[in-house]
């Protein structure tokens, strides 16, 4: 039996998703509750990995068990929520098919980059400040070029072991939003660092370092060296992933940012 | 010279608006920073005082200075922000009428008070998370009655020294916003702990444990120990602080919560 566990947390008090020696992750939180639970080890795979002080709205696990859960899994889900850290929510528990992966069926992830153009008290290592000028438009025309082409190397992290930095862009806009720019991006997979990199490279064009046609070039130039530096986790949150419609219903219950 | 300083601040990091010994208040942040940059000690008087863990999505107070102020007053308020922790915003530094009184020439105060239906890791310390039913319908019955009552000795704490327990009160509902349920109030005047004790009040009206006539019997005993349990201080927010027109023209600004 397989069953998809959906679930948001909030980044700032732990070391990324993935489990590691001396440091408090997201899955190893996860998983010592479930398996407290349900009695018997639990081993999740993730829809993909998010680095420290990085957030998730929306986020999958999967975990195989020998036998089908007799426990009724919203209670478990309730108890999971009061074990685990405030920085933690388990929207639901349930079945999937065992041929549907949290990781190969996905076909789109999303994310959001928040900048605050002031300081904000309520959103404590969740928003990048930065309050001066920044030319909107200009960083929604460089965005465009995200669109149109497919290899990404020149902003993702150099050490990986990618066989491929092609990625299919099919969302990639500046919302201006109250006090906050929010970046939206969507993709079939992410690199190693890549959102992070693009919104510190479109915010040299929004701050006129570099022109639009300069970012057309960063793209083409296929050397993360030509980016601009990669902004702070604190304001990226992964907050969609998508599953074929036959998979399962997603959960409709993503907490509002 | 008589100025306001408009500011918002996350009570989570603070023990209260009020300078007190051995504990990081609010007034002392602010007024250490502004005394730095101001290059003399600032003295302020609020509108009025938050406990410890109340926040403040817009709250003002008021200095006196000998001479007018040379300085570019917005880029004080910008350095004063890079001073102070990340928990307090100023939004504005301004002149005022020197007949204006941050606390006596306030007309109302709102507050509102955040029940969390689910977990929210993404509110650390800025909600009151609980999932149990509520019948938010017989709660905004029973706060019909606040609009009609004027003495609220029940909702007090005891060992203040106020001459009067009467407060106008001309607002007073529940609100269902997403995942939140939201307790608006406005009067001209709060006693010391009284919207975490209405509001504690009027959950035992949402659980059930107590009737929409037993609230008014409440109201009409003027006794604190009919009264429920006060809520924690997390889920609560002065939001609102208004001056007559004549005083001065109040900044827009007030960040989103």
């Amino acid at each position: 039996m397989r069953y998809m566990i959906s679930f948001a947390y909030n980044g700032a008090a732990f070391n990324g998703w993935q489990k590691q020696p001396n440091a408090v992750s997201i899955q190893e939180a996860l998983e010592k509750s479930l398996s407290v639970l349900l009695k018997n080890p639990v081993a999740l795979v993730g829809s993909g990995r998010t680095d420290t002080g990085v957030h998730a709205q929306q986020q999958y696990a999967h975990f195989e068990w020998p036998t089908p859960i007799a426990d009724d899994l919203d209670f478990v889900a309730f108890k999971a929520n009061r074990m685990l850290p405030p920085g933690i929510v388990v929207y639901r528990i349930f079945p999937i098919r065992s041929d549907v992966h949290a990781r190969f069926t996905a076909t789109s992830r999303k994310y959001e980059y928040r900048i605050s153009r002031i300081k904000n008290p309520f959103r404590p290592s969740m928003v990048y400040p930065f309050s001066f000028p920044l030319d909107v438009l200009a960083m929604n025309q460089a965005a465009e070029y995200l669109l149109t082409y497919s290899d990404f190397q020149s902003f993702s992290l150099v050490n990986t072991q990618v066989k491929t930095f092609r990625c299919a862009i099919t969302e990639a806009r500046w919302e201006e939003r109250g006090h906050e720019l929010i970046f939206h991006v969507r993709a079939d997979r992410f690199l190693r660092g890549m959102v992070r990199a693009l919104v510190g490279t479109l915010m040299d064009v929004g701050r006129g370092r570099i022109t639009v046609t300069d970012f057309e070039q960063i793209i083409l130039a296929k050397d993360r060296k030509k980016a601009g530096r990669a902004v702070p986790p604190d304001g990226l949150f992964l907050v969609e992933v998508t599953y074929p419609a036959h998979a399962f219903d997603p959960p409709t219950d993503a907490i509002d940012l």
